[in-house]
């Protein structure tokens, strides 16, 4: 098969790198001729240490190049950018592709899933292709490694889905086949606001109690709002709910609970951002979980917490101190 | 009121000096009377450093002065010492005491849930009171420094469990009912099964992939033989569920994912056991979750992986290479 990756990060790059190995022909293309010469050149990412990249994947910024007869498009550039790169591939893109989306997010302004925003812009231009997702607790860091890891694919096309799960499957992955193509991807958007959460409350101090008992009612109030979405419960409890949300809130690759932590350290949520570097998906998906829990009128504390902190300056520890001063619920 | 605990052990301490703190009267028994002297002149535990026990905690290793009286007996023993305990102690309990159960396990034998065991001991002692459990992510060592914790108190009868809420709420703990007391309990015993199965992948040198899908994947097993068993499934994705695995899978202070880690490093399990110290709750309930399986035929891959490298000693990284490799799924 035929792979265009669009987004030349670490996840498209690791994801590039074991659909080659899977014996592929892979294209990874990036915005910015600087960055597709150089890993060209090099074959090597600058943060994903002690990978190599096959000498089989092609590099270009020229779309029309990437795109030309592909079998397979995987989105893997950062959630807000992904309108503008759909947009731009839409014209390029063959009439059987399937395109893949692999980042995690909402739009902030229409609440559109990332899939939606794809097929959006596909339709925009007169396309129709079929669009799936993959996600679960999928650090690229580790992919990059071999390590073994689960993914899900999803689509409410369960062929598409199956097809996207053949392509993935080899020694250091296994796919599952979900459905709720809806459900996999507002896990994916908003267990990164709730790894903020956890990431503060480890930045203030508090220990794996804690942590744990966050993460189990962070993905609570994800399943309320998801079920009032429509969405399927099983999917809050899988590798794209639960899953990610563990390894986004207790590892250190995650970006997300790095910020968190240093918020939770005295940090203000710019300072936080300036210094992990890369993109805090958490931070941009806030907006639009907010907006989400007061279009479905859901009561989700933890998000509400974080939006408290971040966009009222409100101090984490008194935060967290109403959170456990709740009145006493059933489970 | 007046609460014995039964077990000096690090939690049985943890809970009865939060008990104490919220004001009432606090008796802890042990079998053994060096153990309570020492308790009792020092005031500090040998495995919960920093922690001061308040002077108003009672010590004795003499059940009818431990049981006088009490409205409340916490257990608080080893799973194995359940069913002596509360033989012991049955003929002193006053009829109107609530029992808490506060150890997790299933007794090999019988099948029975802890609190399945207590209400047989005080059944054969022709008495009749009411038994709750509390369970959830609650590692004692962050308990006795005050860290934030949420915890579970589970009974049928919901009078009684909200009773138990009342009794531990406090700054530090805050607690939720559950009515599914089968469901809580068979994930505090078998979450420890699991637990066990991560820290080995984490010896072997897996990554936070690894452990966050092997987490989803073993609390998705437990659900499956719990509804077989006619618990409520959202226990599962519950505080005592996929709360408590997290932070036993993820946790330093976890003996369970401690011992995993030593037989993934290439340690036998008996020299994991040993190198422990302390009770491997995993270990002894080994036997009860694959008399389960069989009982209920279900098909949960990742204990069968702790049973065939535990009691057949087969290599730990081909079991996870088999886990790996077994057919496609849907989610």
């Amino acid at each position: 098969m035929i792979i265009t990756v669009a987004g030349a990060g670490t996840w498209g790059t690791a994801l590039g790198r074991i659909l080659a190995l899977n014996g592929h022909e892979v294209r990874i293309w990036s915005r910015f001729p600087k960055e597709t010469e150089s890993l060209s050149a090099e074959r090597k990412h600058p943060n994903l240490p002690g990978c190599v990249i096959p000498d089989s994947i092609f590099f270009t910024s020229d779309i029309a190049e990437a795109a030309a007869g592909a079998d397979y498009i995987l989105m893997a550039v950062p959630s807000v950018y992904t309108r503008e790169t759909a947009h731009d591939f839409a014209p390029y893109i063959d009439e059987k592709a399937i395109i893949i989306s692999a980042a995690k997010g909402i739009e902030k302004d229409t609440l559109m899933t990332l899939t939606e925003v794809i097929g959006d812009e596909l339709s925009r231009a007169g396309k129709n292709n079929t669009v799936t997702a993959i996600s679960g607790p999928t650090h690229a860091e580790e992919v990059a490694k071999d390590l073994p890891t689960l993914i899900v694919c999803a689509c409410e096309d369960l062929e598409a889905a199956k097809k996207v799960q053949q392509l993935f499957d080899g020694t250091c992955i296994r796919p599952y086949v979900n459905p709720d193509i809806k459900g996999v991807q507002i896990c994916g958007a908003l267990k990164n606001v709730e790894a903020i959460a956890v990431g503060i409350a480890r930045g203030l101090g508090y220990g794996d109690n804690t942590c744990a008992a966050m993460i189990t009612r962070g993905m609570e109030e994800i399943r309320r709002l998801g079920l009032a979405m429509g969405c399927r419960e099983k999917t809050f409890f899988g590798l794209a709910g639960i899953g990610d949300l563990i390894v986004t809130a207790t590892s250190l690759h995650s970006r997300n609970n790095k910020a968190g932590y240093l918020i939770g350290q005295g940090r203000t949520a710019e300072e936080a951002a300036k210094e992990v570097g890369m993109v805090v998906e958490g931070m941009n998906a806030l907006p639009a979980a907010v907006s989400l829990c007061e279009q479905f009128g859901m009561d989700m504390p933890i998000i509400n917490a974080v939006r408290s902190i971040i966009t009222e300056h409100a101090k984490p520890s008194d935060v967290v101190t109403e959170l456990m001063n709740r009145s006493l619920k059933m489970e």
